[in-house]
């Protein structure tokens, strides 16, 4: 038979089982962080009907869409975010109650091209509030992302935020018309990326009138972009009802956020974050780390008229997006990351052939109490046995001979220190438990 | 703009969070069981190049494979069982220590017909041994299942074991040719289904001679075809080396299980358990149930010529899959599901919006101490709240109006019994708590 190369396509990863345990320790914290702000799970199939996911993400996004035919001859896609599924949720299940609060930790399927840190399946974790326009569900989320980060000891860490009403406020002061408006702010969006001159020199080329684009960029060249004053804002846009209610709306977050404990030096409102997509109306926020240099890892926002392009019914909504990925770059670059070589916590060996069932039993009985466990299948020396555990990095190992037996005793090895002794039958389960609580 | 039709292909489906919460407590369940038995945590893509999965699953299954050409002109194909990823991952990581014991639980995609109880996209949850030929890693694997359905709560439940090398060595000593076998296995594996004669009858339409037929189902007709007299067939084929060196292998793999504490009623040697895919080369095993009617839950066997289909060296390898499909099904028909409405165990209500603040407060605090916590966003009337309390299935809520707040008291009203008592702001997580472990 011809030997079938064992390749996996580019941008597509294994996770082999140290590295697996990192992931579904991050997930897990993720989903309990979730779980205790009230987000229940929510699962949508991989395949969609392509027209559900066509048309919402942008020029760019569209052409990342991994489409295909299927036997039947339909139109399908892979799942290309988590916000399109649930919008599609939402419109199919009407009845639902509502606020309907969610999470979903799943893959997504982009055909980028690969490069560092960019991946073509890759997993995003979504918390989102459906039929809710109270500012306490922006605040929930945010709250809900600085508790992730603070479980997962993220230290150093920003959520920015922002309001569309202020940005969508600003522009038409500035005499920009309501139908072009998205395609200034996806130019905003890029500031950090491209400099002030950049993304004035971008807006000129997309055709938006000079003096416009001067009245913009002034407030952005104030403190070098990072323009952060809200009292200042409301000031100088007294006249516009649409930034003084985005303003209004940032203050009523901030108030919520004090109430629930999250540090005021963890966020901030910051005018240059816009958001890239065009579904977004009122509040965006986005965290960014300073080191390692890797973008936002969180983002999201409120979209309360994305649901209505599947629904007679439109339906208020905000939520926001872990990339899995990036966290977990960031947590091993910060060494926060759990470092694991193996979830095993205890090697059975085998003294010898007619001792096998006998270090079964053992086995058995420290999985009856939940410990994770493996034996030793085959008759190798004990060194090569304690070799094995030694290199999987497995911390404890027993070991149980016939002398052992005799006296109703086992020997509980501790692989890290070298150290052994003799414990009674009886008080293995007790003890190993107390030394792995102890490491 | 168009409104676009929300709706999902035939065969995928969305799993709301009283659906998801079962499936992932079942997931979670199946985790740790594998977790406990040493097993360690894989991951493989969604997405494989289409030769990789190619000429594994016989005629049937190679036309259910999901298949397309990507945006580069490879052909792709989605990840159809959990194995043959898993093979391809140990020959592309050759230096991965042996023996390599890890789960998956992910889901696959078959392009099926869709019908009752069979889906496109389904759950699957396997673990595996590589590297070991020893029959302690085949029992293993039998007792990892056995637990798992014993912590799921199943009652009844058999594990059929059998052993390809006895029902190679019946083959051959009946005149069956080495080519022809699998596809005579394959014909024996509808037994259960098309009965003693239907696979007579599809056997003689295959081009088996008619006293090969004969000699073969011979056997079957015993008992109905319940053949499970190992001591019997050991008599009967004294003669072959193969059929006695199977039944060996079984018997090893029994004694294990009983050091291991595996209930000898819930496993037995059946011989009419073929399994129909060709890679099986040793000890094969399936869980079924009397009730429901629902074919096998469990399935799996040892492997040992596969992963040389991708490498090199031939890897001995044993592993079953449970269908978290078929899991659930089953659970439910049978009343052992956990019925959960929601997830979350508390609402803290709003009595005014001046105090909308306070019950953030008292939110940040159940989640501080782990509880899952849902917040009212809006001032609706108390009644409002306790109704969307009740709909949801959220056992506690608390109040907190101007009067506790003066004496320091928070209520806590039980949703099940209609019952509130006032309690120190103080003791408020100690109680939920208390009140909590106790429905």
């Amino acid at each position: 038979m011809n030997r079938i190369k064992p390749q996996i396509p580019k941008g597509f990863r294994d996770f082999l089982p140290s590295q697996k345990a990192i992931r579904q320790q991050v997930i897990d914290t993720i989903r309990n962080i979730f779980e205790v702000f009230g987000f229940e799970p929510l699962e949508t199939p991989a395949l969609e009907y392509a027209s559900v996911l066509e048309g919402k993400y942008g020029e760019e996004g569209e052409k990342l869409i991994y489409k295909f035919e299927d036997r039947g001859g339909r139109q399908v896609a892979l799942r290309y975010d988590l916000t399109i599924p649930l919008s599609r949720v939402i419109a199919m299940y009407p009845t639902l109650p509502k606020p309907f609060k969610c999470y979903q930790i799943s893959p997504v399927w982009r055909a980028d091209k690969p490069q560092r840190g960019r991946f073509r399946e890759f997993w995003q974790c979504d918390a989102d509030i459906v039929g809710s326009e109270s500012m306490c569900a922006d605040a929930e989320v945010i709250a809900a992302t600085y508790y992730v980060l603070k479980a997962l000891h993220f230290k150093q860490f920003k959520i920015r935020i922002n309001n569309r009403k202020i940005l969508n406020g600003i522009a038409q002061t500035s005499g920009i018309e309501g139908d072009t408006i998205p395609l200034l702010l996806r130019t905003i969006d890029k500031l950090e990326q491209k400099g002030i001159q950049g993304i004035q020199d971008e807006m000129l080329e997309k055709g938006f009138k000079e003096e416009c684009v001067k009245k913009i960029l002034e407030l952005y060249k104030i403190n070098n972009g990072k323009y952060n004053d809200l009292f200042n804002l409301k000031k100088r846009f007294a006249g516009s009802i649409l930034v003084l209610e985005g303003i209004k709306e940032l203050e009523e977050i901030f108030s919520y956020l004090a109430s629930q404990g999250v540090d005021s030096q963890c966020y901030c409102f910051d005018l240059s974050l816009a958001r890239g997509l065009d579904y977004y109306t009122g509040p965006v926020f986005e965290t960014t780390v300073d080191e390692p240099k890797i973008g936002s890892i969180t983002g999201g926002g409120r979209y309360d008229t994305l649901i209505g392009m599947f629904s007679d019914t439109d339906f208020p909504a905000t939520g926001s997006s872990f990339g899995l990925e990036r966290i977990i770059t960031v947590m091993e670059e910060l060494n926060i990351a759990p470092s694991l070589s193996t979830i095993t916590e205890v090697l059975v060996t085998v003294f010898s052939p007619e001792m096998q069932k006998d270090s079964l039993r053992v086995a058995s009985e420290l999985r009856s109490a939940g410990l994770k466990t493996e034996v030793y299948f085959t008759h190798d020396k004990l060194k090569k046995q304690l070799t094995y555990a030694s290199n999987k990095g497995i911390p404890f190992v027993t070991i149980l001979g016939p002398d052992e037996q005799k006296n109703n005793n086992i020997i509980i090895r501790n692989m890290t220190k070298g150290s052994q002794k003799a414990v009674s039958c009886d008080d293995l389960v007790y003890t190993l438990k107390k030394e792995l609580s102890e490491i």
